[in-house]
């Protein structure tokens, strides 16, 4: 067969994808958003629970791929689901945050239990399944914490996350078309400066909206501004995180859950190592 | 040279190393006494942050023996002082509990720092960095827990580690005279069950004795024996799991500071993996 250029099936494959992923992603958003907003056990709750546990079978699925380790996958779980029932029965139920203290505990059987799988590796499997916890489960602790905190917290919880979108778009499309100086070639070989400005202004001017609305109404400006920045900056490194740990076992997605956009752990990359500073400058406003 | 059994060197050396051992040995049980009794800063903080943080390279020294795995060392220690610093805030200065968040943004750094590192194992490499803090650090920041707690709760941590030092001389002297039965020859030989009994009947004995005199006035004979039974089989499992990590990567000893005794985590292995035991006991108590 000849070809001149892109066939019409190519074509059309290519809107096709397009469309898959525009509805996908709006679906996720829409997901996202009302669950926030809505704020109950039964939805906010059930989703971001879900969200974390397929993250964390997607990350163990790539620690699996290194030679030599071997996750116990259903105990890892486990790990994860304490850590998030701790959070919930926290945030929303108001009990002692000493809960959390059940983790060490998981951790201790966790090491015991390996003893009885008598594989060659044992501190790589450990740590692997543990890691899993602290690169997913625990920044997903922290968004349970924040949603179910006060009254107005959950609007803040939807601010990060608009914040990470809106900055996304605006890295894309300013490095789209203006982009020129590599950023981090080895890892990300698309990223721009270019972009990454375009992105941070779209993240300033998010934070700037959000304090002209008042969304929580005693927050300063300086507070929207900082955490533009902050979650921008975590969020880009997240972003790079997520790609070096791919690029290191091999994997081009995390997952294909999402039709169009891989898996759950590629979407939520930028949130996960930006979820302290909404946490710490969150906590800094509200406790101390 | 002749040799017809041990040389009067080789018979002197042996009793040498036996009183090296047991000042060695009896010096460390009286630092940890008295900087529990004391429970100051200046005496507890600074006693319990000095072990943490040499076993903490200790443990880091053996995750490096793994093919292609580098340890962030410095990093690592960062860690661990960041989580003991933020127990000894909340702890003895009364500060608030989110301070435990500023961990999750070391995290968070930590990753970004990774980026930079262009090492082959960035996942490994993490994770066993982590790893450290969860099985060594996070045992610390319980003890500080509860040291600092309430008026009487010292009492409680000196009864911890005498439970763990009766139960372990116990388990030597029943296991050396009446052992038949090995427990788990793959990972630690010298094990034998009816040693396993001699410590538990030892450790529940310590704390009846504890209930007794009364340690803690309002602790029931119950927890003292809940106490004695679980922190004994955790430690026994500890124990077990820092062998297993020991085999794993063919060290006979964790390190050579202490006399006699190797290093400072063949020393606390029983309290590592008990320690939540410990934590989760008293919060039932005080905080529930």
């Amino acid at each position: 067969m000849d070809r001149i250029g892109p066939t019409f099936f190519e074509e059309e494959n290519r809107v096709k994808n397009l469309v898959v992923r525009a509805i996908s992603g709006a679906v996720l958003v829409a997901l996202v958003v009302l669950s926030i907003l809505l704020s109950s056990c039964y939805c906010f709750g059930v989703l971001f629970f879900a969200v974390m546990m397929l993250s964390l079978v997607e990350f163990y699925k790539m620690a699996e791929k290194i030679e030599g380790v071997s996750v116990d996958k259903w105990m890892g779980l486990a790990g994860g689901a304490v850590l998030y029932a701790a959070a919930f029965f926290v945030s929303f139920l108001g009990k002692s945050v000493t809960l959390f203290s059940v983790y060490a505990l998981y951790v201790s059987v966790l090491m015991a239990f390996e003893l009885f799988r008598g594989k060659q590796s044992p501190i790589q499997n450990l740590s692997a399944t543990l890691l899993g916890h602290l690169y997913v489960s625990v920044p997903f602790v922290l968004f349970c914490l924040v949603e179910g905190a006060t009254e107005q917290s959950k609007y803040l919880l939807l601010a990060f996350f608009v914040i990470i979108w809106a900055s996304d778009t605006g890295a894309y499309l300013v490095g789209r078309f203006f982009g020129r100086h590599k950023m981090f070639e080895r890892i990300s070989p698309k990223k721009t400066w270019e972009g990454f400005a375009g992105g941070l202004i779209f993240a300033m001017v998010s934070g700037y909206i959000f304090h002209r609305l008042a969304v929580v109404d005693t927050l300063e400006l300086a507070f929207w501004l900082a955490l533009s920045a902050g979650v921008f900056v975590f969020g880009v490194l997240g972003d790079l995180v997520e790609s070096m740990f791919k690029r290191s076992v091999g994997v081009k997605d995390s997952g294909n859950l999402i039709p169009g956009h891989g898996g759950f752990l590629d979407r939520f990359d930028s949130a996960l190592l930006a979820a302290p500073v909404l946490y710490l400058l969150f906590s800094w406003v509200v406790y101390l």
